[in-house]
Formats: structure tokens, C-alpha cells, sequence
């Protein structure tokens, strides 16, 4: 029988479409192919391809723009939102707008094409966590700013348009929709109950048990009881703390660790799939008061992984009402036993 | 300079990213090739190959699951929910879970295999448009379904797994938390302002002129202002009704038109694109109180038409955020000009 589930936070119903129930297995034949440039702008010895650098890990001794780099943030060339320029609103009749000020930078994660980010060493993924929070911190400073993302796109239907290990950043005048909506819930459950949602759920998840994937000291990686995709999955820190960027050092190790295997039991588990992770931090709040002034106590970071299996359809883009074919428990058992 | 467009009803932000423009004719690679069964179920002659069909147009004097029909409706053979059983709800833990009632149909558009809804007669369109408000009328008597949608689904990437030509219809027992925050947008509109916002909506584009792709005694087709797809457009009905399927006959006739039209100027002037469309209607009102009360005075259907001309990233999914690298009023002005 299919079952409706909810997402405790948002309220978004999934449909756990059992008729339609999938083996891993069948998951296998990915169109990932993404085109390639000629030349490759994200290779060592290319750094003149790309915008000059904002931020590298290199080796000592070696220059800025330069070969040597264990990690290198640059901005993008086609950027979705510009830094430069005031930010300006204004009406429209009945519509709003405003200028598209922000932020577009892309994280080289490694100087290798052929080196995808799970299948770095330990210390190669912790560099690159560690660059995301350098980078947040660094962006948050601009109180233009009211939200960044940090999100990775591997696979052309996942959205990525080059090969090269790389993940993205953008910094954003508004707090994102979804996000909103995120923050909303855990304040209203916090309302309600004087609890953190966050914690009843990592609570439940471990007691129950049946969900969980991987854990380590830090963190906990479950696939959500109303997971929206097949195999999608949930990184969250056992620490309540709102901002990614206030990540400690320790947790950085612990991160990398979790987000290493995670993406390595997909990895292994079902032939490299596309997917994409996203970074759900706070907003910037500058004003500590009204809609966000209780976000510390109520409000955690988190990260989803969703592997890009099926494809989004018009039903799911039109209503957010998603179908995922594969129930979470069997995603998780499955993800459970790969070897990584 | 890229600007922030903000949707009037439901809040959600768009960047209109006028760094990565993309012309149309850039468009025009698609990877729209669907796998096929080596026998087409929806095939005239292959009627057996379904379950037995719910509802057909059909010639005079053919019998039910024979040849002789234009349009026929059947059960989809994989559902997503399933019409047999007791609507059951039940907590578990923190989480909410019901089981899995619903409807889930599929509208065999024609018994033609190589011919698009959009390159069928007028007449042709009529009965498809028809058969969706029957199914509609027919499925809101069963008091467990709380929303009917009406959707297509054109193309690999647009989650399409059959090429013949047809659409879905899924009865579920919850409102869509996408189609719940376009109702509560309305209301808040027209709480505020004691007008309604898909008029206002009309009037502004009729008068600005510039997003409209075509008009004609009952509906007018534009480009959304913060669209999130390149060429996305929205047809929208001149008279006030929250519910589609209580349009008229002579409705019918014009909705045909605009819809036929309105997918051949994206057919021709992109080369046969990929899309989405889904009609945005009112859920049902058994209980007429609360939440939903107002409903007749403040919400309109409309259908969306989404041309997947690019890739959903992570991005999108992940925070509600869309990059529209085509700005409307150029999607507008191009399709405005191409002849059907």
C-alpha cells in the first residue's frame, strides 16, 4: 500500500509510491555526461582561465593565480548575482523587484579532473569543508547580504555544465523561500512544544534506528522519514547551533568524515549517480529581533544529499508534492551495508 | 545588471540572470528521447494492454476497451496512490503519516502515436480539455480527495516515461503545500487590499503589454513576471472562478485554442521542447468554513506551462530559488512572433 508521509517541518506530504517500488539496482544507467570545454579552466596550470582567485589553500611558497593549490575559490564567470553596485528595491505596479546584487563564487575542490570530492583523502575533504566556512564567514560580512548557500551539482542533470570537481557558492539579498518556510517550522514547533525540532528528530531517528546510514562523534546521517527522492539522505550535527560557519575545528575533521562515506556509499552503492548537496544554514541576522530573534534555540544546520535518480517532474515542480519510489527504510538498509 | 523579480502570490524570489542571457536558438539541443516498450500500450488496437478503461470519447457504436475512441482514460498501471481502501491516519513518534488513497489516471490524448496534443485539430484539443473536466467532476464526488491535479508531462527530462501522447490526473487526499501557499497568498492579497490579485495580475500585464504572448474572448497567455523557467507562461481565464472544472462550453472551446497555440509557439519557435503543464485549481470545499471560505472571492485557476530548457539544479530544489536566464519580456516578445 502507498503511504503519505509529512515532513515535519515544512508540512510537505511525500507520496512513498510502493507500486511503483524500485531495486537499487534499477537506478543504474545515469545520463551524467556533462559537455566539455576544450580546455579545461579548473586544471592546474589553467589558473589564467578563470576570474583571479578570492581564496586558496596552496602550498607554501606558491602564488596567488598560480599552480600549487590544494583548493581555490574564484568567482563565477557567468555569475547569477553581481557583487558590484548598490542594492536597490523598487516597485513595479503590483510586482517587486530588485537589483541583483550578491555574490557567485565556485570552490575548486581539487587541482585533479579525475578526482571526485568523496574519493579525496581525509584531508583533501577537510580542506574543502573548511574553505566553506571560511568563505561564509568572509561573505557574511557584507550586511547586503541576507542568506549564502553553499551547494554542490555533480552530473548534467543535477545541473552542473563542467566535469571538474567543484562545488558553488552564492551569497543572496533575501532569505530563500524554502528556507523561510524551514525556519517558520522550527520556530512553530518550538512554539508549541519547547523543544527543538531538530533534536526530537535525531532522537527519534536514533532510537528507531532504521534510517540511519552513518555516524560518527559529530554528526548523524539518516535518510528523513519523508524523503523527497530515492536515497536522499541528511547530515546533522548532534551540537545545536544554528550557522554552519560557527563549525569548530573538530567538527570540520567529523564533517569531512561523514560527508566522505555518505557520498561514497552512493558512490559505490549505485554507480556513481548525479546528486546534489546543499548547505541549510540561518540567514545573516544583523537586526536580532522580530521573525528571527529566537533562531539559536530553535533552528539547526543541516545538509541534504539527493541523489538526482528520478527525474523532477511537472507534478512535483508545480505542487511540491514529490513521489519517491524507494522507501526510506530500504534506502537506508541498503546504504547501511555498502563498503566504503 | 541581474535583477530579483519576487512572485506577488506566493513571496518566492527569482533571479532574472541577465549575465548568463542565452538566446533562443541556444535552446534548441534537447535530450528529449524517451524509452519506449517494444508494444505502445496507448495504441489504437493495443487497448487490452491496460487496465479497463474509466472513461473515452468515442465514434458511435464502438465498445468500451476497443478501437473507435479520440481520447480514453485509464488507470495508470504503476500508481503513485491507490483508489481501493480506507483513508487511515496515524502518528508515529513526532511524524504524521496516512495511507496512501488517491486516484491516479492517465488521459490518452489520441490514438495516434506521432501526433503531439498541440499539432491535433481544435476539435481534437477540445475533447482533451473536456475529458479533464469531466474526470475532474466525476473524481471531486469521492469525499476522501481533497485535490485533483490535471498534468503533463512532455519529454525524458520532464519526467515522461512514454512518448505516446498523454497526460496524468492524480486525486490525492491532502492540498499540495505548493498549491496551499498560492491560496494563502490570495487571501492575504485580498485581506489587505479587498481586491483580487489574479485580476490585478491581468490588468497589469494587459496594460504593460509587454509579457503577453496571446490573447483571445477568455484567456490571455503570458510570461509570468518572476518566471522561473525561460519561456515559462501562464494562461490565465478572464473570468473570476477558483474552480477549472466548472468552466463552460464556449470556455472549453477558447481554452483549447489558447492551449493548442500557446504549445505551438513553443514547439516551433524551440524546437520541440520538452515541458510541463499543470492546471493550478481550487481544492475541494466540502466543509465550507475556515481556512478556505474565501476561496471564490480571492483565488483563480490558471494553468502553468514549464518548458525544461534547463537543468533544476540543486539549488532550486534545495532553497525555491530559480535562475531564469531568459527575462520574460524577451521570451515574451519572441514567441509573440512565432507563427502557428
Amino acid at each position: 500500500m502507498p503511504e503519505l508521509r509529512q515532513d515535519p517541518l515544512v508540512g510537505r506530504w511525500v507520496i512513498v509510491a510502493t507500486e511503483r517500488i524500485r531495486r537499487p539496482n534499477e537506478f543504474s544507467d545515469h545520463q551524467n555526461h556533462v559537455a566539455e570545454p576544450a580546455i579545461n579552466p579548473f586544471a592546474a596550470g589553467n589558473e589564467n582561465l578563470t576570474p583571479p582567485e578570492i581564496f586558496a589553500i596552496r602550498e607554501t611558497g606558491s602564488q596567488p593565480n598560480g599552480p600549487g593549490w590544494k583548493v581555490r575559490v574564484v568567482p563565477n564567470k557567468f555569475p547569477a548575482l553581481r557583487i558590484e553596485g548598490q542594492l536597490e528595491k523598487e516597485g513595479e505596479g503590483i510586482y517587486d523587484r530588485m537589483s541583483g546584487i550578491g555574490a557567485h563564487e565556485v570552490v575548486i575542490e581539487t587541482p585533479r579532473h579525475d578526482c571526485p570530492l568523496e574519493e579525496q583523502t581525509l584531508e583533501g575533504v577537510v580542506s574543502v569543508v573548511d574553505t566553506y566556512r571560511c568563505r561564509m564567514t568572509d561573505l557574511l560580512k557584507d550586511t547586503r547580504f541576507r542568506y549564502i548557500l553553499v551547494f554542490k551539482n555533480f552530473g548534467r542533470d543535477a545541473g552542473a555544465t563542467l566535469s571538474h570537481p567543484h562545488s558553488q557558492i552564492i551569497a543572496t539579498p533575501v532569505t530563500p523561500t524554502a528556507v523561510k518556510q524551514k525556519l517558520l517550522g522550527a520556530q512553530n514547533y518550538f512554539e508549541r512544544k519547547e523543544r527543538n525540532i531538530f533534536s526530537d528528530i535525531l532522537k527519534q531517528e536514533l532510537k528507531d534506528a532504521r534510517r540511519i546510514v552513518y555516524q560518527n562523534a559529530a554528526f548523524v546521517c539518516f535518510c528523513p522519514y519523508a524523503a523527497r527522492f530515492p536515497f536522499e539522505l541528511c547530515i546533522m550535527p548532534r551540537r545545536q547551533s544554528a550557522d554552519f560557519f560557527r563549525i569548530e575545528s573538530v567538527e570540520v575533521q567529523q564533517l569531512a568524515d561523514i560527508l566522505k562515506v555518505s557520498l561514497l556509499k552512493l558512490r559505490r552503492g549505485l554507480n556513481q549517480p548525479q546528486y546534489n548537496f546543499l548547505i541549510h544554514t540561518a540567514p545573516a541576522r544583523y537586526v536580532k529581533k522580530g521573525y528571527w530573534a529566537t533562531i539559536d534555540q530553535d533552528y539547526r544546520w543541516h545538509i541534504e544529499i539527493t541523489p538526482r535518480l528520478t527525474q523532477i517532474a511537472g507534478f512535483e515542480v508545480g505542487t511540491g508534492f514529490y513521489v519517491n519510489p524507494v522507501p526510506p527504510e530500504d534506502a537506508a538498509s541498503f546504504l547501511k551495508e555498502v563498503e566504503v
